[in-house]
Parts: C-alpha cells; structure tokens; sequence
C-alpha cells in the first residue's frame, strides 16, 4: 500500500532545514513512501542538490509551491481567511481532493485546527475534533486526548474522544481492542465531577474495551492504552509532566555539573545516563494527532528536529496504514445500530 | 511564643511507630513546642520507656487517650457519626476548645476534611475548604491549591484560594506579597475556561500580588508562589506530577542496574544520585494544609515515615507561628470593605 503525505514544509521553529531532510530520510526508510513538499520552491529546493538522492527515491518526493506561510502569531481566524495559498493550507487541500493519504505540519497549532475543521470538515459521528498524543508509560505507550482542543467537554464527547483514541491505538499499535480509561481523582467522597461521571456511563455501555478511572499516575504506570480526558485537563496535565521532566532533568545536571569530582563521575555514567535520557526522549514521542476530521492531519512540536520531525512521519504512515479513519466510522455506526436498538 | 500541636498518632499506614518518635524529635528541635499525642494510650506509651526523654522536654509531651480509631476505608459520613471518640477527632476538638494551636493527622483524607468541617466551621467570608500542599521548584517552591477537596468551582471559590494560598505562604515562607498564579492552558484560541476567566478578573482586582496565567510547566519553574486551581484539575496534576517522577526514578533505575559494569557505575555515581534524590524528595514536602476552616488543620500524607512526618510538623508549627487564620480574615475584611466602598 502506497502511503502518500502531504509536508507543510514551512512549519516549525526552524522550517525546511528540518522538514526536508526528514521527508528525504524518510523516504529512504519506507519504499512505499511518497511525500509531497509543499511550500517556498526556493527554500525547498536548496535541500536537493547536496543530497543526491538516487532515482528511484527521487521519483517519490513531489515539490508543490505554496507562495504563503502562516506565522507562528498568526490568528488562527487570519490565516485561515487570509492565507488561503499557505503551505499549511495547501498541504491539507491536498488531504481534501484525495491526492494525499495525510499531512503533517509543525506550525501554528490554533490556525492548523481551524484550516484544517474548515477544509475537511467533521466525521459524521463525531462533534468535535480532539488533540491526541502519545506518551512513554513505564510499560510501554499510552495515548493521551483531548490535550487542548476542546476546554468545555460534555460527557459525549469525551466519549466520542474513546472512539477515537481506540480506534487511533489499533490503527498504530496494531491492538485490535486497545483498553481505554477516563482520567479522575481518587478522592473518596468526589470521584469525579459530573461531566466525567456520566461519561463513565457512556464509556462502560459500549462496545469499547473500557476499564473505568484512571488517577493521574496511573497514566504512566501504562494502565491504559487510551486515556480521555478534557482539552483543559489534558494541556494541564501533559505541559506538569513536561515540568516535572525539566525540573528533574535540571537538578541531576545541577548535581553532576557541582565540582570537577561529579564532573568526572558524570563522564563515567556517560553512557548510562544517554541510555536513560533515549528512554524518555520526547522526540521519539512526536506527532500529535488532529482526530475527528474526514482526513488525517498530524501535529508536529514546533521545535522539532529532523529526529524528532521523522518520528512523526512514522506515525503518520501507520496510521494511515491501520486505516484509522474507517475505524472511527465503523465504530460510529456500530453505535447508531445501537442505539436504534434500544429505543 | 508557645506553639502547641495536637497530634492524631494513630493516623497514617504505619501510625506511633512513626508518629511518636516524629514527635518526640519536634519537641526536641523546637524549645517552644508542645505535643498532644491523641491515641491509644496503651501503644503510645511504648515509645517513652525507650526514648528516655530529659525532663525539660517531657514536660512539654501530652498523651491524650482516645479509644477509637478512623479506619483508611471508612466512610467520612460513618467517620463523622460513629467514631466521635477517636483519635482524629478528640485531636480536632483540642483546636476547636483553643487548647491546641494546630492538628496533624496522616489519617483518612475525607473523613479528616469532614470532621474538621463539621467541628471547626469554615471562617467567615470562604465558601469552600481547600486542601493546599507545598511542591518544589526549579527556583524554590510553590504552594497550589486545591488539590482534591472541590471538583466543581466557581470563579468566587478560586479567588479565596488565592487569598488562603496567599496567607499561607506569607505565614510559612514570610513574603509579605506572594506572587499568585492561575493555572491555565496556553492555546491561543481558548485560553481557559468560563470560570478561569472570570476568576482572572476577580484576582486582578484584588490586593493579592496577581500575576496572571500559569502553564502546567510554569508551575515547576517557579513562576508563582501560589497557584490556584480546581480540585480536580489540581489532583490531576499532582498524581501526574508523581507519575512521571516515579517513572523517570524506574527508568534511571533500569539503566544503573543493566549490567555488572552499569551498577559499577551507579556505586560511583551514588553520592551524586543520593544528592539529586534529596532535592525531589517528596518526603521533604510532607504537610498539606486544609485552609479555609477556622482553625489550623494539617494532613501529611498516608505513608510518611518519621522524617516526613517530622517536616509536616515543622511546616504546622511555622503556620501557627505566621498566624495563617488572622492573615486570611483580614484578606476577608479587605475585600468586604471594598465591595462596599464599591456598592
């Protein structure tokens, strides 16, 4: 199966310096692969000369001019009105008219959401677009939405967000029923407000693999493969964990950097200390998901580099591959049937 | 001044064994504490034979016998009606008679926020108790609220967690005008929620050092002294928070003790690690505080041991010397006057 992307090339902090020679590695890595670079001619084609690819690779990368960028300030309600030829909107038109399998863009978050709703339009089925990201667990990965799309969650669509992480897991993971939990607290008398106590509800009525509440640690014990949650919640909980992360991250290099003893010893665990660090790179972890559209769109952290920018474009490609947007649609229907059924 | 605390010591997984001898420890450090050790007077007394305490401070160790217990998976309901002789509550009911300063209790979350509740009353002018616990930073630390007492919030309630912080960390960190935050999400189309906007308003209108929105990262940055928020979006955050400190411990772990030459590693590296352990350990912010309730009322956490227990009383013992209650009332008389100056 061919896979085809569409590359907002001009996304991210550092545009087709990254972008580029990720699309051409990638390229390389999957034979079935072909991508689509959509952005300034110019700047793209820089990237070409040097690296020489051979025919038979060359013959899979496309470069489609977009004459626009959307800036990282940009409005989303400007570029969405103003910038119709940018390289974001460009790629995902490309998704529209079937050209393109998927896309991907490392720009402005807001406005990718807002051309992207625009463009494609909702599954039907499906209320609201949700953010969803993978995250390193100590068991393995766990997929985490909504993560900032949606503030105002009704227990609908959290439950719309378990269809969707489901069906997003077994489009990548390859687990045919992913287990998914909703995120609560474990205080006795307040398990949950009620938003998250009728969505249990929805949740433990469907055909999903639901196993109940899941507590904020419990996420990275990898007690689900899916967790919902609200848009509010989700950026607070995803951007504490990034905290955590640095906070603890900046004391060990306190520690180790303190005297030229811990210096030395700090040479010593070398090796050590990059095995930990590879574990819970978050570059590994790039690619956030824009479910709920009639097309695949993926986020990329806009400080990617081409490490990080070729992890997310493995991911695209699987999700392509595991046909995730059928998968929605299958499960949307099973729960019409359903609930024609019981009325 | 005086500073006098009653203890639940039957509270916490391992209670007297450790609540005891924290105890004894504190009077030690402190020439102006005294203790109240609430509890089966039988087990308490175990620890005295041992320990041998000088005169001087035996004279300033209390036993209170009280015959029953609070069980961790009592119901606070069943707490609150039927064990109106156990320890947490004979030690609450010393605060209520003004016979203690403060309490400590590590014992079961819900029904110490129901009895103290019940026993105490919240102070005039707060609506809603909020449990506030103290975390580090990359500069410091900050103390958030509310961590898990209420899920549903209005914007009325957030904004006297910010008066509670700020006195809180005025009455323990002696700042006179501590930085208040709000937790909040940084996407630029919906930048929070209906109640954390209008909560914005009510705390930039205030005396309260305010400093606007905080992102989850923010938090551990140091970017406030105080950081308000929903209980349930606060307890998501701090399991989240322990979560992924707890799996960054176990991958650091993994790696030390691959292989014989890794663990060799890790002996030489071992006075760095044990250095990098003691400035996230957790044990060193032991102590939240119930704050809104007229009278001073501590929890530390279920599984302290002795030296965690000791910083909880620690941090009661500098609450009740700041004058934490007389902070917030006239927070409270502040703001009444100037509604009616506005009126």
């Amino acid at each position: 199966m061919t896979v085809t992307i569409a590359i907002d090339c001009m996304g991210g902090d550092h545009g087709p310096v990254v972008t580029v020679p990720a699309a051409l590695a990638f390229v390389r890595r999957h034979a079935d692969a072909r991508v689509i670079l959509v952005g300034l001619e110019g700047e793209i084609n820089r990237f070409f000369s040097k690296d020489g690819l051979p025919g038979s690779e060359r013959s899979r990368v496309f470069i489609h001019h977009a004459p626009e960028v959307v800036e990282m300030d940009d409005s989303p309600a400007l570029a969405l009105r103003n910038k119709k030829a940018s390289s974001m909107r460009v790629a995902i038109d490309f998704v529209r008219r079937n050209e393109a399998d998927a896309c991907l863009s490392g720009g402005n978050s807001g406005a990718l959401m807002a051309i992207s709703r625009f463009v494609l339009k909702m599954l039907p089925g499906i209320d609201r677009p949700a953010i969803c990201a993978v995250l390193p667990t100590m068991k393995g990965v766990v997929y985490a939405l909504d993560l900032g799309a949606n503030v105002d969650c009704t227990p609908e669509h959290l439950f719309q967000f378990g269809i969707m992480g489901s069906s997003l897991v077994s489009a990548i993971e390859h687990k045919e029923s992913p287990t998914v939990g909703i995120l609560n607290i474990g205080e006795e008398e307040i398990k949950g407000n009620e938003v998250v106590k009728c969505a249990t509800e929805l949740l433990k009525n469907s055909e999903l693999n639901f196993i109940g509440n899941v507590e904020g640690d419990g996420l990275y014990k990898g007690e689900a493969d899916v967790i919902v949650c609200d848009g509010f919640v989700g950026n607070v909980a995803l951007k504490t964990s990034e905290g955590v992360a640095q906070m603890m991250s900046f004391f060990m290099r306190r520690e180790f950097t303190r005297n030229p003893l811990t210096k030395l010893v700090a040479l010593a665990a070398m090796p050590v200390l990059r095995n930990f660090r590879n574990s819970i790179d978050h570059r590994r972890y790039n690619g956030a998901s824009l479910l709920g559209l009639k097309g695949i769109v993926f986020k990329s952290h806009g400080s990617a580099d081409a490490f990080a920018f070729g992890h997310a474009l493995d991911r695209v490609a699987e999700t392509v591959r595991g046909n995730v947007l059928s998968r929605i649609e299958r499960h949307v229907a099973l729960r019409q049937q359903r609930l024609q059924e019981n009325s």
